[in-house]
C-alpha cells in the first residue's frame, strides 16, 4: 500500500499533534463515509461499501495516526470490522457495547488471537445480571479487555454509555488520540456532545434513499433563526469518484 | 462573468443534446445545492446560501443551456428567485403553484415587466373558486401566463400537480429541456417519478443539522435487501470549497 500524502492527512495530523490533548479526553477525529443523501448504511443497517479504493486507502492511513479506533456495537455486529492495518502502527480497537453483545467469534478477537490485531477493548455498563457476567467472562477468555464505564446519572438512556465518561475512561488509560468511525448512533452522540475536534467525511456519488440509515446532527440556530455552524471547512478534495471533506470544530 | 467550461457542462450538454427529448416530456436536469448532511434549506424552509461563488457561476451557466427553469411555489415564496442570467439566453421561468399563491409583486413578474426576464409561466390546478379566479386574473394582469394542468385522478394529494402532466404540458408548449431546481417537495416528486435524466448536485462543506429541510429519495431494493442504484456517477469535481457531482439516470 502506497502512503498517500494529500492535504487531508496533513490537516488531520496538524489538528492532532500541534496541541496536547485536553485533560479529560483524547483528541477526537470523527470520520465516516456517506452517500450523497447522507446515508451511512442501507436498509436495516446493512453494510454498504460506499467509498472507492482511493478513499479507503486514505481512511486506512488515517487510522494509523491515532492511538485507538472506536466503533459502536451495531457497527461491530453488522460489519464485523477488523480495524487493523498491518504493517503500520496498529491502533487499539474499541467497541462501545453497553450490554456486551459482541460475539466471541468476531474478527477483532480472532485477529488478536492470531496476533494480527491488538487486544480489543470493550466498553460496557456495570451489571450484576448473571447472563451479563457470563458474557463478560466469555469475552475476557477470548482475549477482550472489558472496561466498565460509570453512568453519569439514572437519566442515561437504556443501553447507552455517556460520551464524556467513555472519553474520560480512554484518556485515563493512555489514549491521546481517538478516531471514531460510527455507526449512526455513535456519530449522533459524539456530534451532540461537541467533542469532535476534526471531522473527515467521504462522500460517495451514490443515492441510497429514505430506506437507508442517516445520522442526526443537532442544529444550532441564532436568535433570528439562522443556522450557526459548529465546524469550519478546512479542505475538500476529490479522490477517484469520491470527495473527502475535512472540517475543524469551531471553539465555543 | 467568465464562461466556465468544466466537464460538468460537457456532460450536461451531451446528455441533453445528443438525443431528441422523449415524446411526452422534456429532457430533465435536476440540480440543487445541499449541505454535507443533505439539507437544502434551513429551519422552516429558510433560504440558505450554501454554494460558493464558483459553483454559483456553474449553476447560472447551466441554466442558459435549458429552455425552461422550474421551481415549486415554496421556493418561489421563500427565496423570491430571479432565474434570469442576462446577457445569456434567458430560459423560461416556470413556477409549480397548484393554488396560485405566487404574489404579483415577486421578482419574476417585476423582471418581466422591466424587460429583464421572460414571461413567467405559472402552473396550477383548475378551480372555479372565486378567490382563485381573482388571483388568476391578478397574476395575468401582472404578466404571468397561467396554465391549468389536468389532474390525473382524484387520488392526487391536495395542492399537488402530477409530475407527468406538468412535463407533458411543458413539452406540448415547446419546452424540450427543463432544469428543475427545487425545493424539497419538487425534488422528491421528480425523483419518485423517475423522470430525471441528469442530476447535478453541489455539496457545500457545511452541516445544517436536523432542523434543516432535506429531500426524500425513494430507495429501490433488490430481493435480498441491497440498494439498487437509479443513477450512475458521471463526474465529480471540486469548485472552490464545493463539490459538484453529476449523475445520469440508469434506464430501466
Amino acid at each position: 500500500m502506497a502512503d498517500p500524502t494529500p492535504p487531508t492527512f496533513l490537516a488531520a495530523t496538524l489538528l492532532h499533534h500541534s496541541t496536547p490533548p485536553p485533560a479529560t479526553r483524547p483528541h477526537v477525529t470523527l470520520t465516516f463515509a456517506q452517500s450523497l443523501d447522507a446515508k451511512i448504511a442501507g436498509a436495516q443497517g446493512r453494510q454498504l461499501i460506499l467509498s472507492g479504493k482511493q478513499s479507503m486507502v486514505m481512511t486506512h492511513w488515517l487510522r494509523t495516526l491515532h492511538d485507538a479506533i472506536l466503533v459502536g456495537i451495531n457497527t461491530a455486529l453488522n460489519d464485523d470490522p477488523q480495524l487493523n492495518e498491518p504493517p503500520h502502527h496498529l491502533p487499539r480497537p474499541v467497541v462501545v457495547d453497553a450490554r456486551l453483545r459482541l460475539p466471541v467469534t468476531c474478527k477483532l478477537l480472532r485477529n488478536f488471537q492470531g496476533k494480527t490485531g491488538r487486544r480489543p477493548w470493550v466498553l460496557c455498563a456495570a451489571s450484576l445480571n448473571s447472563a451479563f457476567l457470563e458474557r463478560k467472562s466469555a469475552l475476557e477468555a477470548a482475549g477482550a479487555r472489558v472496561i466498565e464505564i460509570p453512568l453519569q446519572s439514572d437519566e442515561q438512556p437504556e443501553g447507552r454509555l455517556p460520551v464524556p465518561s467513555i472519553l474520560h475512561g480512554l484518556r485515563e488509560r493512555g489514549v491521546n488520540s481517538l478516531m471514531v468511525e460510527g455507526g449512526a448512533r455513535i456519530i449522533a452522540s459524539f456530534l451532540a456532545e461537541s467533542v469532535v475536534d476534526a471531522l473527515i467525511v467521504t462522500v460517495a456519488p451514490v443515492l441510497v434513499g429514505e430506506a437507508g440509515v442517516g445520522y442526526q446532527y443537532p442544529t444550532s440556530l441564532s436568535e433570528n433563526g439562522d443556522v450557526l455552524p459548529k465546524f469550519k471547512a478546512i479542505h475538500t478534495e476529490t479522490l477517484g469518484q469520491d470527495t473527502v471533506m475535512s472540517f475543524a470544530s469551531i471553539p465555543w
